[in-house]
């Protein structure tokens, strides 16, 4: 049903007129988010308060609209894209931390609140938020709860949804719920929690987020170290881990990588190198000292070409200039990208990579693959020209036949970007169909007039 | 609907007669666990496969008779009592480990695998599985998973949930279903494993269980330390937590236990202390060194009357006796106990303490309360005797003013061993009625018959 001018009156008289807008290039500009994907809102809702939110969730689910929660706009699978119309509801007003509690090691924050912005905050009081997605400078709560959010540190550390203690949320209904606990351990029901983490906001719209918080580590070091066989690479990682060295980050870079790095920012890599790691230790100052080494002569030991060792900050700084070049860097070797981020078991990490070497040379293209290499979360960019007839076609093909080898290797589709719109069409390749059948089922149980993010996970 | 002649021989055409009771002995054997609930159920199965369970629980399905899932029967909250009749699915034919993949750090099992046993086999290949109830010599995994066991280790390594990567289970329906990832990372759908850890054998029987493994820390410690006031170790806590230091184990007991095992092992522990801490730190040698040293320092600082750090493993052993003997001395005080595992955020746990024996004064009764000060999780004992006229009544009432002391601290009424039948009347006591309302509708979605485990965790 169209969002009419009836239900516009009404949205109004919830938010206030300076809260809601249905201005052509305000449509335009909360359409689109960080994939290819983009769709035009009938109207973009700005509310202040989780009862507006209520109110207009009421709404439309009597008058059936669509609603589309929105946090900053940088999802990576489509899941805030308004794909059929309706009302994108932007959280940026519900931006405030409520309370960082330095005695329990939690906080509790409203979704609008940047990641780096709630880290900051209680890095300053000696704490430490992990959770560290590529986007998190701008990327909100909000939004990484509703995609479980991963991040570099997830191998020492886990994902999002291992920090989220409780949340209050609106139902597709209109009903407001309160999930959870303000304590490490809770065992009391179901854990709806969890079940609204990674949901990618279709089963509710997530107003209040309580969060478990660390300790912060005394210091943080990073090592670099270069292999001209991958496998090396491989055995090096699993060489550290089994040495009782558990680092907070564990980054690997493929030679397309590591070549298209140098030739953007000549920082001296080896074009040579089949595979760069950067290990990153974090903890206590002698002990990031010792371990920090112990990585060093593991990377060695297995044959590591090269290895650099930070001393300083700026040493620190110069070894994740490489990593964080990654992306930037790809644009200048093919216009476009499609981005998937796939996780294997991470000792199938070279068979994959190798494979999709093959794929890439099957259909004359560019893939370009990093990430993960602790937890087998590795972000596969396929490289193309649009303007370049057939590319697109071949790079879709391509995608297929890289989520088949991902299967087919005991990996999963998706490690931290969700399914949104970008993969719903390929849910069925991975999921038990009684699972997908129990997922739908809690789908139309919670949101039986399908208002709430519509078009997305689910296949059409 | 009773389990009549007819069902039982279609029960036994599916598991053969060798694995199938209706023996008077057998029936008691598997009807009670370790809370003093008991009841008597019609039939004892013994599945040896996934697929004889699918076809118990279509026929349960179509007939509508309860089946209860057991474990190893040692749960605290009466969640494999079976309340209501019906067929007690006993899964202790099911303990293979089925796999421990070193490369990836992962494991898969059967649900009767004794969780020590997963932990000795793991600990042979140097890797590490963290979760650790104090059942853990006899409780199975199975279990483990269905209640989302916790442990001392909670502290620093979680609870179950945070290592169960996926599950196969079976519906009510009698359906297999397979959820989860074999990595670490994994965002394809909603949560449905962690939907189902914790879910109490309520919503499916779980078959098969990926766990998430990590690598053994080198070694570990134990720190003993005496306050003569609550609130110094309370603020010892925040001390070492504060100074970076994240121990393994940080347990507590308080006055009543501190005399209750002093009168029962002569160890020599101040019997004027108000706490007493048991901190370990584990990782690599020469940081489990210093920070135990750094963990004895803070307990001074905040006046702690006496420390013993361990020396040699049998000095740690002896630090530990202190607390393994807490329960058994506990009923050298009063024959019977009712204990109650309440959870709140760790920086009430004196106040908590002080206003539990309030309650205790004025029902004369005794409380005795010990657990996990790390995680704020107190095991609260309400000691009587049952032969004393108005002992037990007091009892129960002092439990229900326990729990509304607990829910005004911020708390939660368990922390690790679920609600089963001992807190089901108490679950709208916590629960938001809109949270409370979608738990009772996910049961009922998933087994609209009520066939699984029926009269556990919601209000009659």
């Amino acid at each position: 049903m169209p969002l009419n001018r009836d239900i516009y009156q009404a949205l109004e008289s919830i938010l206030g007129a300076a809260h809601l807008t249905d201005q052509e290039t305000d449509l335009q500009c909360y359409g689109y988010d960080a994939t290819a994907y983009a769709g035009l809102p009938e109207a973009v809702a700005f509310p202040g308060t989780t009862e507006e939110i209520s109110a207009i969730l009421k709404l439309a689910h009597e008058h059936r609209f669509p609603v589309i929660p929105r946090g900053a706009g940088s999802g990576m699978s489509g899941g805030s894209v308004p794909c059929r119309g309706g009302l994108v509801l932007v959280l940026s007003r519900l931006n405030r931390i409520l309370k960082i509690d330095t005695l329990n090691f939690l906080a509790v924050v409203e979704p609008g609140v940047v990641n780096r912005d709630l880290q900051q905050a209680v890095e300053a009081l000696g704490l430490f938020y992990p959770p560290d997605p590529a986007s998190m400078n701008f990327s909100t709560l909000g939004g990484n709860v509703a995609e479980c959010a991963g991040g570099a540190r997830a191998v020492k550390y886990g994902v999002t949804r291992d920090y989220v203690l409780g949340l209050t949320a609106v139902l597709p209904t209109g009903e407001i719920m309160r999930t959870g606990v303000q304590t490490v351990k809770g065992v009391v029901g179901y854990d709806v929690t969890r079940l609204l983490v990674g949901s990618e906001g279709t089963l509710g719209v997530i107003t209040e987020i309580t969060l478990k918080l660390l300790p912060k580590p005394e210091t943080r070091r990073p090592v670099l170290a270069f292999f001209n066989r991958l496998d090396q690479a491989a055995q090096a990682v699993v060489e550290i881990l089994h040495g009782g060295v558990l680092p907070s980050t564990l980054e690997f870079l493929d030679q397309p990588s590591i070549r298209a790095v140098e030739d953007y920012l000549h920082l001296g890599l080896p074009r040579e190198a089949e595979a760069l790691l950067l290990i990153e230790v974090d903890g206590e100052r002698q002990e990031v000292e010792r371990q920090s080494l112990r990585v060093r002569e593991a990377c060695e030991k297995l044959g590591a070409t090269g290895t650099r060792l930070a001393q300083t900050a700026a040493e620190a700084e110069d070894i994740w200039k490489a990593r964080r070049a990654v992306s930037p860097a790809l644009f200048r070797l093919r216009p476009n990208k499609i981005n998937e981020d796939i996780a294997v078991p991470r000792s199938r990490i070279p068979e994959a990579i190798r494979r999709f070497q093959e794929i890439a040379a099957r259909h004359d293209l560019l893939i370009v693959s990093f990430g993960h290499a602790g937890d087998g979360n590795i972000h596969v960019n396929v490289m193309y020209d649009q303007k370049r007839e057939g590319q697109e076609s071949r790079a879709r093909q391509a995608v297929e036949e890289i989520f088949k080898t991902v299967l087919a290797l005991g990996g999963t589709l998706s490690g931290e970007h969700g399914i949104g719109l970008a993969k719903a069409a390929y849910l069925p390749w991975e999921l038990d169909p009684v699972n997908l059948a129990v997922m739908k089922k809690i789908k139309d149980l919670l949101d039986p007039n399908h208002i709430l993010n519509p078009g997305k996970i689910f296949p059409a």
